[in-house]
């Protein structure tokens, strides 16, 4: 792993990728083909793909109960303590209406509403994430929406992973189909004879469903075009090497592009990363991933104060932050741009990825800038509704006309000025 | 207007409109143009487009203190009292942090931090709309935004609207660029010499910034592609048919592609109306797109009950929603798709286009679905911050190890295994 001198805090960041423009006439052609041929296009796609000639593409209750049964009861009562503990902190992200009152009888509501229906991505590959299944559908539920549905492309046997499936009977849902990739995107934006439409699409995939998001956006919401995963730490002398060693490490072993970076104040600590890095990498399972990532998106940066780091940082907006110093809380308050914060060497990211309580669906790419982790409001929506009484619409109206009319808007004006009559006193005849 | 009976609520809906896809070449070669020249391509596209030969790009202090001057003294207040309804009600949204705490030292906080900068599209032409300035402008400054910006296109002579910068001051934004289409939001997203770039870019425009937008959405945040505006409204026999008929006119003289329905359960306004619309269209100024707008995209439905008239509501997800009924509030809670809702005959829709304090930016093509009108919360972002003890993590970090394992994520597991010597005993020597 490189050390180098903190001096250009732009440097850090990658770029964001270009969309293969094959790709985009591939994913296009794949949402044409769901929108015309429905069910059909999915078994077809589904059996070119993934390999599995299925007959149905919802997964049965049996099926699940089975995954259920087979499961190490030890891993399901993890992940039920996971659940409950995302549940509970994402409870505190729910909002009461806005109740504002003009007068005694006029007021603006503003009313919290949850999507109807919600549809969450769950890739497939060797790797299952049931902690992606609780982390995208939890908030959902928290929400109150009353429809999450799951997409899953199954192996060639036909099946999904049983960690996806007991996951999802953990976060209480049960509409799940065996279909991925682009088709499945489809499928959920404009509905097939089987899969209803949803109002918004969650959950990571690779380019095609990326970029499929990308193109049904505006047709149904999506959550972000997700990025490969980052991490920064910024540490000090106290920080024991072999523990953020092991935290960069955790980062890359997650794909080749993931991007981990140490921000020090302390030169022996840097050295002594640097080797503990190295030594760890040679007893990883995926060292290979790892090594890559390291190689290519890892530094370790030599930061002349703790303030310099924070200024990296805030440059940087990473998905990830670890704050291993003295006073981590001190160096925390000044952190404007990050997609999560942990504090001190015992909270370590993974605590937040799978446990804690905390959306491990953050902002990526510098994005922290400016959007925010997975939450509870992205799965409502909010309508204000106004009333004005008699009395505020004639004490008010002719401001509205007036504005109405420099803006060239007669129409507008007349809209209010129509009601006047009601005050105009009936005589006798 | 044409009357039609209310059989099947999704023919009220149109469909998104497609791209042009010599505008979307058109816009990437503006965009990498931008990037590549700066300041120099926005001189020449603002030569090339708008007709103006500038010398400077910014807007001066001595030109918005002149147009101020120069304004009717009874507008600046009209748009005061405007500006400080909107920033009133704006406030209402703010947000605390959320401190979570999950024993007596460890905790989760939700920080709420608001975007560094903003970019606000004003559009040109005839017709300014200082209102818009307010809405997009003022939910940034609640919301604790830094750097505000605007940008617009200037008059063949490089100036902008008097009204626009009137709105601007009232709004407390200074830095104001005169430079629109494409290359104003390639500027904002990449920023040049002159203008430094943003985090987020909102406002409406044509369907040149719109596909600008949506090319720079990832690099920088956007509002929303917004389509023509839409209102529906809900009446029965206690409505008047002029005060009705005026509210469609108002949403029908934006543009030819603005939709204005009713759907009452009353034949007779129906009937009352259709005279109404056809005689107030008559004194319009802008009679010729109001009349297109209500031939193509305007319909007045009778529907056999109110509840079958919530139901198509539902279905439409209008931007507007008027409820002019014996019981507009109960009809209010049964809606749970629109962007703005308008209840009884004193709160016509210009109410809180201009002056209630409620956005007016608003989902358009039924995605109040989905999504929300402008608020305080486009301008913020939320970063969880967690902390968790020794005693914490010593509780639980099995559980994390075992779950990151199911995952096949060994790193992740050693990640918080790797604090484990710190509860080792010491022993004596």
């Amino acid at each position: 792993m490189k050390i180098a001198k903190l001096s250009n805090a732009m440097s850090l960041q990658r770029s964001v990728e270009q969309a293969n423009v094959n790709h985009v006439k591939t994913v296009r052609e794949v949402i044409d083909h769901v929108r015309q041929n429905g069910d059909k296009a999915l078994f077809d796609y589904t059996e070119k793909w993934d390999g599995a000639k299925l007959t149905n593409l919802q997964v049965t209750k049996e099926e699940v109960e089975a995954a259920f049964a087979d499961f190490d009861p030890q891993l399901v009562q993890d992940l039920e303590e996971a659940a409950a503990n995302i549940r509970a902190f994402h409870t505190q992200q729910v909002r009461p209406n806005i109740d504002f009152q003009l007068d005694e009888s006029s007021y603006i509501k503003y009313k919290i509403t949850p999507l109807d229906a919600v549809g969450l991505y769950v890739p497939g590959g060797t790797a299952a994430y049931p902690s992606s299944v609780l982390m995208n559908a939890i908030p959902a539920v928290v929400a109150g929406v009353k429809r999450v549905v799951i997409v899953s492309p199954p192996s060639k046997e036909g099946k999904l992973p049983a960690s996806v499936l007991v996951a999802a009977r953990i976060a209480g849902i049960t509409e799940i189909y065996k279909v991925g990739g682009a088709q499945a995107i489809a499928a959920l934006a404009y509905g097939t004879e089987t899969i209803k439409s949803v109002d918004k699409i969650t959950g990571p995939g690779n380019s095609y469903v990326a970029l499929a998001k990308r193109e049904v956006f505006g047709r149904v919401a999506i959550d972000m075009i997700a990025g490969p995963s980052e991490i920064a730490i910024i540490a000090d002398d106290t920080a024991f090497a072999d523990e953020v060693a092991s935290d960069l490490l955790a980062q890359a072993e997650h794909d080749r592009f993931a991007s981990s970076v140490l921000i020090t104040t302390s030169e022996k600590l840097a050295r002594e990363v640097q080797l503990e890095v190295e030594r760890q990498l040679k007893q990883l399972p995926r060292e290979d991933i790892a090594r890559a990532s390291i190689e290519n998106f890892g530094c370790i940066y030599i930061a002349e104060s703790l303030a310099k780091a924070v200024d990296a940082v805030n440059e940087l907006a990473p998905e990830h932050l670890e704050i291993i110093t003295e006073q981590p809380e001190i160096i925390s308050e000044q952190i404007r741009h990050a997609g999560a914060i942990f504090i001190g060497r015992f909270s370590s990211e993974p605590v937040g990825d799978y446990f804690v309580g905390t959306n491990h669906v953050l902002p990526t790419n510098s994005t922290a800038r400016f959007s925010s982790g997975l939450s509870v409001d992205d799965f409502i929506k909010k309508t204000s509704v106004v009333y004005y009484s008699e009395e505020m619409w004639q004490k008010h109206y002719p401001k509205i006309a007036r504005l109405a009319r420099l803006e060239q808007l007669e129409g507008h004006a007349r809209s209010v000025e129509s009601r006047s009559w009601s005050k105009e006193e009936f005589h006798d005849c």
